[in-house]
């Protein structure tokens, strides 16, 4: 077992664990962003999000409001990001699907670098085509 | 009612709705980071993240997968980003909870810009403390 996440929630290597239940595991990033800086994981590895069967996606996201809220309550940051990085383009690097929580502050250094674009000549309806076609497939077969 | 997305949940404004459901929508942002960016949102009013009831975010995740599948079927990004901004400090600019879906590509021009941290002197544990106090703080209340 290669996996850091994993060996944590072995509880074979280290971490400040926040919460934990039989399925769901939320511990500080060992380097953060700003201090406070939590990830939540599911126990069993999972590469990514897209991984997560559907039953177990509501644990995590519960976990996720759980610790958010006191992240909040505890260190009264001005507002709080979610992101989870799928892919080593979205910037994963740990193959073991988590969410981060990172505390903002009006004065912090983590910004969101980013060229906002803008759909012409039918292309949003034409993007949105495509997708629809593949939510339906998806959708047809559950 | 002045939100942008109640508008568009209420069909009073026009999106390119990707998904639908009872509870929740999802379609294309307008202004989008990479094209194909899609945000999900539950119709019903909750300014951020930490005031949507627990009961509804089950629903709101698995749109989340679902809508990220297809984006990742059609459009076959390199990674693919979920973010939610929680407050203006953390980037948010509506504020009807949303979820951003954004497809990415090796080459993009979407950067996280950070500026990692280490914790020292035994403050790991104690900012672990303080937020292990809340989590239980707001499990007893459940």
């Amino acid at each position: 077992m290669d996996c850091i996440f994993c060996k944590i929630a072995a509880k074979e290597a280290e971490a400040e664990i926040l919460f934990e239940n039989d399925e769901v595991l939320s511990f500080l990033d060992i380097n953060p962003v700003n201090y406070g800086h939590a990830l939540v994981i599911p126990k069993k590895h999972f590469d990514n999000f897209l991984e997560v069967p559907q039953a177990k996606l509501d644990g995590i996201i519960k976990a996720v409001q759980i610790v958010s809220a006191a992240v909040k309550s505890s260190l009264n940051p001005d507002g709080i990001n979610l992101v989870v990085n799928n892919g080593k383009a979205a910037g994963q690097s740990v193959f073991h699907f988590h969410f981060h929580i990172i505390p903002r502050f009006h004065d912090d250094d983590f910004k969101f670098r980013l060229n906002l674009k803008q759909y012409k000549n039918g292309f949003m309806k034409e993007t949105g085509d495509k997708i629809r076609l593949n939510v339906k497939t998806r959708n047809n077969n559950e």
